[in-house]
């Protein structure tokens, strides 16, 4: 967990309180670095049988503080109704003059409770008929409830309230402080459920990095690269806010945040435009944003990629995958020579883009393409090495078959896991573990969440054998199950998106272990497994991982190619399953048993 | 034209004026009521052989004013380039942290003007490339170049800088104070032109309508109505801002405006978004946004007719059509009874508006149609009132098949053309002219512009025929041509659309007129020809007409279920016709000759 009390949480500053009219007091502030307005307007009204309550009212006003006395008689048990409604506008609602006329506007023609209370109420039970998962399980009572919890807060960050507005899934939802509200790639994580429920609500999210595809691009020419290149932790302009280190509360010493390295963030994105794609064949989209985010993400990993002519093949140096716990190699200076060579997470969804690139060329109205080419430079050449390093990326493997996380996982030691489950109650944090005993988790085999196994929670079986196929490397039938046997055992869990991934690889080979992990997985925002991070607000990944569980994975739900596949497998926990789903025109209602 | 100098010209507010880095200065400014901030960063070089020159800056701030005196040694005839970049930025923008950090670091990263002009002339060729009108034309030089000064003023109005920006199209577009920027119908002769070009930018201009709905739906409710009534006039937050009169220059007297009845642009609505819907098939808009709207209006509409037993017709009352000399019945107190009674424009639109809320009900998904109808709480009856109404709305006739522009229309005065034509130079402001002598347009058979024959610009033939048919009216193969020579022998062209309409509807019975229609239209902005009103700004409704002219006309471009349709007729004095056209997902590039 991460210590923000130290931080400024002073953010606003008042401008303006008054009192409007008798039963209307009126607040104005702004933040105080980005300079948005926000307009309270509240109103405060007393009821005795439902008739309005005559009363003495006194407004006190003091520094950020506006409220009123109010003063009525009443007698013993007699009931009293308070009600307080309240307005609020800020300088970023479209369709308004200006917050504070607004909120006052709303606020003189606001109904009473109970009528606002309906509405809220009707536009709840149509977002359920929308985006419910209803299941019967056995043995696990109040699965359905922890699932619902978790649609619910789904719902909370990303709605139809945010669709019209420039923002971004923020990685503790809007329930915390915790990481200051950055933009990570959680959205990777809650794409899946809502592009088959409302695709307006995905689209959205879509034109939020699209309007920094700017801020991408000048970061990518920051590091000398082409192309665009979207941030770790995206800040409101969309510059990188990673920060350079964090505290390790086991030992009070600051480790190097590496972090921004994670460069698969920029496949995410491409994965998430594919992904909306398929689900709503939105061309419209695609040809105005959606290609060109793709090309220049594209554009970015052929500029980022070296041609090994020994070998060759093409690597990409100095990135990080998922797994956090590995920053570098053993003993480099992370300033100097941080990250890892040829993730193998990254490299294998590099290759996708790249063929996804070239798809979109194909797809897009000739012109529409020129167009686009001209305006961002993209040359033959560039698309020609496109094509090349598709099927050219280096991917390292080592043992039988197993997939190494990057190249010379396989010469790393073995980590002494009885030892260290023995001496420690929670090893979620192995990082601060190791490093308040002077090691690195950069010594081992081993993983604070899926990085290798990601790839499967992305990819079909079928799809991964194209793209192992391609690019010339073995992928046999037992290529998943190995894997993912493999890094399981050496997985510390201290990520809450690493018990989805796994229960996702596991729910073919091990529907047991799967719904264990599942079970584990659904319990992060209730039982607080992390220890103290709930406070900083929601997990909104693995929230929606557990619920794209249930849907996409146990219901075996593929898009690929305009084709909507199905390939249901309930695991033993679970009797009954029923989604609502759109595919493009289609409302599909299927019912597993 | 009005006159606007006595109102209120001081907008902004300066908040901060000050020297950011050797040359760079900086303003930050504050709209005075919408409190939207401004921030300006300038940067200012010389250069002499392309090297910057050193020379000596001296920082000048007055109130509102920040400006640098630059001192250098030049030689005679040694030619120096001075130049002064300016980066922009407003509150209002997407993906900032705030305006001024903003601008400073644009300024900052900016390139020289020849980068910079680089990328605007590829902007612009795409643009062309997209929206070009090309023809070669017979004996009338330089209508080529009037349609591309046009397409030219559409493009500055409505772009893909404006595609993610809650705005709308300006009467004047952004060319001027006239009509204060408020927003009218025009977009109604924007779309169809836009729509086979940039649909995306159409889907932006109808966001801004959708949220507008709110205000609209408070609007129909403030008259006693049900639904949404969108303003003949809106302002930022959709208010109507229509003024309660104007003043007549000729007789210095205060007019009272009734356009605030022209309720008719709620049916404009329908048609853009029908429009967009044929062009684009995109149904994600027609489900999460357009629907609302088409059913909201629809109802609307439902709720301010009244059925007439007598003669088993739906009537609408105390409306205006399009043409705005008849604002009234002659002699009627118009504060208490404003308005015509079955306007034929009005109720004809109203009946295509209802076929069309109709179709949507079976369009979309029944759940979505389902939860739309819940939330603003649609009834059967209503539904089956609008098919009822949309078969028993009446629409008046007189003479021999004269559509009546409305109720008793056939027992207004004629007007003495003659004598008015030969007593003022121009007659395009009648009602100045009529009130200037204690008279009133109300009492003539008179319009400012097109009004039935507008019918005729906005449905082909064939679809009227069906309206007509389906509302138990007589529509011949003669209705049209009959009709147009009544309204256009009485129509004073007070209105710059009103040629576009005319021109539109002689475009298959009188070629030769209509192209001189065309040319006359085409002169608007160039020539003034309303004399005096070009400093307001453009006429965006009639710059696009022209275009559509050519575009949607001559080509006989129609658009109805599912199908484009074609049948060109190009008047005598256009050679060859080239455009390049969007529809769905193809690329069309007709060549008429």
């Amino acid at each position: 967990m991460r210590d923000y009390s130290g931080l400024a949480s002073r953010h606003l500053e008042t401008l303006d309180l008054h009192h409007v009219v008798a039963d209307v007091i009126f607040l104005r502030a702004r933040t105080n670095q980005s300079l948005i307005h926000i307009a309270e307007a509240a109103r405060t009204r007393l009821y005795r049988n439902d008739a309005e309550v005559d009363c003495g009212r006194h407004t006190k006003v003091q520094p950020d503080v506006i409220g009123q006395e109010i003063d009525c008689m009443v007698a013993q048990n007699e009931p009293l109704v308070v009600e307080k409604i309240v307005a609020l506008y800020s300088s970023l609602d479209h369709a308004i003059s200006e917050p504070g006329l607004e909120a006052k506007r709303t606020i003189a023609g606001a109904g009473r409770f109970d009528e606002l209370f309906a509405a809220h109420r009707l536009a709840w039970s149509h977002l359920w008929e929308e985006c419910d998962v209803s299941l019967e399980e056995h043995g696990t009572p109040g699965t359905d409830l922890k699932l619902r919890f978790d649609i619910f807060h789904i719902l909370q960050t990303v709605s139809p309230h945010t669709a019209d507005r420039d923002v971004g899934v923020p990685a503790r939802g809007w329930h915390g402080e915790g990481y200051r509200g950055h933009i990570f790639w959680d959205e990777l994580f809650v794409f899946p459920f809502l592009n088959l429920r409302i695709p307006a609500l995905t689209r959205a999210l879509l034109l939020y990095r699209y309007r920094r595809l700017g801020a991408a691009r000048r970061a990518a020419r920051e590091v000398g690269y082409r192309g665009a290149l979207y941030p770790w932790q995206s800040g409101s302009d969309g510059r990188e806010e990673t920060p350079a280190a964090y505290m390790n509360p086991l030992s009070g010493r600051w480790i190097s945040d590496q972090s921004f390295r994670q460069r698969h963030i920029n496949s995410a994105i491409v994965y998430n435009i594919w992904q909306y794609h398929q689900a709503t064949d939105d061309y419209e989209f695609l040809y105005f944003y959606g290609a060109e985010m793709i090309f220049e993400i594209a554009r970015f990993w052929a500029s980022a990629a070296t041609y090994n002519a020994t070998i060759d093949r093409y690597e990409i140096r100095g990135v990080m995958g998922p797994d956090e716990y590995h920053t570098g190699y053993p003993g480099a200076d992370l300033e100097k020579y941080g990250g890892l060579n040829n993730s193998a997470y990254t490299n294998v969804t590099v290759a996708w883009v790249l063929d996804r690139a070239s798809d979109v060329l194909e797809l897009i109205p000739r012109a529409q393409c020129h167009w686009i080419r001209e305006r961002i430079g993209l040359s033959g050449e560039e698309i020609e090495r496109w094509r090349d390093m598709s099927i050219k990326l280096r991917v390292p493997f080592h043992g039988d078959g197993i997939i190494s996380q990057f190249d010379g996982y396989d010469h790393l030691a073995e980590l002494d896991w009885k030892t260290y489950k023995a001496k420690y109650d929670n090893i979620g944090r192995l990082d601060f573990i190791l490093e308040a005993e002077h090691d690195t988790p950069n010594r081992y085999k081993l993983s604070k969440q899926a990085d290798v196994p990601m790839l499967f929670y992305l990819f079909s079986a079928d799809e991964l054998k194209i793209l192992f196929d391609q690019l010339g490397y073995p992928f046999g039938y037992d290529t998943i199950p190995k894997n993912v046997d493999y890094y399981l055992a050496r997985t510390s869990h201290g990520s809450t998106l690493s018990r989805v991934a796994h229960s996702w690889v596991l729910a073919r080979s091990d529907r047991r272990r799967s719904w264990e992990l599942f079970q584990r997985a659904l319990d992060s925002d209730i039982a607080d497994i992390q220890g103290g991070t709930t406070p900083e607000g929601i997990h909104i990944g693995a929230m929606a991982g557990v619920i794209d569980l249930v849907q996409r994975c146990y219901l075996g739900i593929e898009m690929r190619a305009n084709i909507l596949h199905f390939d249901p497998a309930l695991p033993d926990g679970l009797g009954r399953v029923k989604v609502r789903l759109r595919y493009r025109r289609q409302i599909l209602r299927p019912v597993l048993n």
